[in-house]
């Protein structure tokens, strides 16, 4: 089959082996994936992954042990714990220890005709959501996440900072809580799209420093943790949404000063994510930059690399 | 007066101006002072402030506007807010946006004869509580802080990181959870002072990875915060105390990784701090390296900022 893969650099495989479903595990025909930060982040060393690419993608089952899956179409939770742990036994196989994660540690990913993962990390996908709307399940839950872990109501006053590709889910799953949000990025073109759904926009010096209750950095840059700091009210909280190899210079001192409390965030839950796209509460469509050919994957890759791009697909299907 | 004075050099100063106490403050005389991380911080340019130093303190009162105060015997809580903000309001003085800091931010400090503050500020020192132990409640209250913004319990194992002054009184605060407590330490010496109180203690080297429930960074060293990390389990806690001027090199990807929170943490609550000292639950004493009189006090603070050594007094009277 073809796969994208990264081994110090990326290229596109023609002949790579079709992956084995282990015990447990079910196998995915690859319709769409998307390219996330991440993916660019892996192939500048972040994480140390060498392997298939990619960890967003919508499917159909081709084989499963869970026959009553077999043809559906899917998407899939990135974390595969060992099922043992505390930590899996306790439901929380995102923090497994020993867990693989798509194409992110030690576990191929969903740049290529087909992936294999556990079968109990697929979830359906309603006929109401399409194939491009579902490769951002994955994104999109992970910006449900931030409100998993943050109690956020319409008493909160919300910054979102970013507004690139997971700013403008995180955006709208805020919007959705019926706080007082303003979301801060520095691409008017972009933040039209979220003044297109009602919510509120502005330049990041627009806006106050130490007032909000809650601030999202999905900046994806070393610096949006300092600008969160400075935005957050005394006693506030800053979730932490990028991930960024390597260390970049902080100052603590204001953290400690202002008691702030910061709460890093991974990946969230899938069905309310399903949920927000069925019932259209949530609009992925544009962010839709462009779709490539699997066998175009390295310059889709570059494509996505490219200052201001949103989200850039790749149609898997051979 | 005699006051101990940082304007660029710190430098003994013998004719200062007494304080006039302002509306609703009241005119304390210093007996002891301690020297604190935050006045040696201050020394090197952290939060900018220029003044007499000093915050940590007991004393008498000597001219007071609630009578009563008058002669009795007092610590005070080193923040003074407007009164009149929502943050005043609630009982956050701690984080008024207008507040004024005595020997931090805009009010002078307490290593002088005399210093005043506002008399909501006081709280009377119990018999049983001598001066020397009395010096330590502002500390003492910052270590309660801990355990007032996070839940410490039996059920928790909880690392403690650092062995300098405020280590040694948050260690004696966590053991006193009854949580499963380790204090982490490079000096045998310290740790020999919490192991003589029960309290397990070991090398940061001999502790697991990712496995505590809460790690509190007291190490004063832009380093703590790193080491507090990858102590920490997944969605664990770290408890921030540390501040240092400017910025440090900080790998925030893990905290992203492992969704931990941290939480900053500093000014705490005076009460438990007196009744703890009240019950002989904490000890403080044995951490008292040396006591000079105010007029040697360049000297005390150039004794207190050698490195391993744990509180100076400064003996203010006259």
């Amino acid at each position: 089959m073809q796969a994208l893969r990264f081994d110090g650099t990326v290229r596109l495989e023609r002949e790579a082996p079709p992956p084995l479903p282990g015990p447990g595990e079910a196998l995915v025909d690859v319709h769409l994936a998307g390219i996330c930060a991440t993916d660019l982040e892996i192939t500048r060393g972040y994480m140390g992954y060498q392997g298939i690419l990619g960890h967003e993608f919508v499917g159909t089952v081709r084989q499963s042990p869970e026959g009553t899956l077999n043809g559906q179409r899917v998407v899939g939770e990135i974390n595969a714990g060992c099922g043992e742990c505390d930590w899996c036994r306790r439901g929380l196989q995102t923090h497994c220890p020993t867990r693989t994660v798509i194409g992110i540690q030690g576990r191929e990913g969903a740049f290529a005709e087909q992936i294999a993962l556990p079968a109990r990390n697929l979830h359906r996908v309603p006929a109401e959501i399409s194939d491009e709307e579902a490769a951002f399940v994955e994104p999109l839950a992970a910006a449900f996440r931030i409100v998993e872990q943050v109690p956020v109501g319409p008493l909160h006053r919300v910054v979102l900072l970013g507004d690139g590709r997971l700013g403008l889910l995180a955006a709208q799953v805020l919007a959705l809580t019926g706080c007082d949000l303003v979301a801060l990025g520095h691409h008017p073109e972009k933040l039209a799209l979220l003044e297109a759904r009602g919510i509120r926009t502005a330049a990041p010096e627009e806006v106050p420093t130490h007032r909000a209750d809650v601030v999202v950095d999905a900046t994806g840059s070393p610096e949006g943790f300092a600008q969160a700091l400075a935005l957050t009210r005394p006693q506030g909280i800053v979730v932490l949404k990028t991930t960024c190899a390597g260390r970049s210079p902080v100052a603590l001192a204001p953290l400690v000063v202002d008691e702030v409390t910061v709460v890093g965030s991974r990946c969230g839950p899938f069905a309310p994510a399903l949920r927000a796209l069925a019932e259209r509460k949530v609009d992925v469509r544009p962010l839709i930059a462009a779709c490539y050919p699997l066998s175009d994957g390295v310059a889709a890759l570059e494509h996505a690399g490219r200052p201001g791009v949103l989200k850039v697909l790749l149609d898997c299907r051979a």
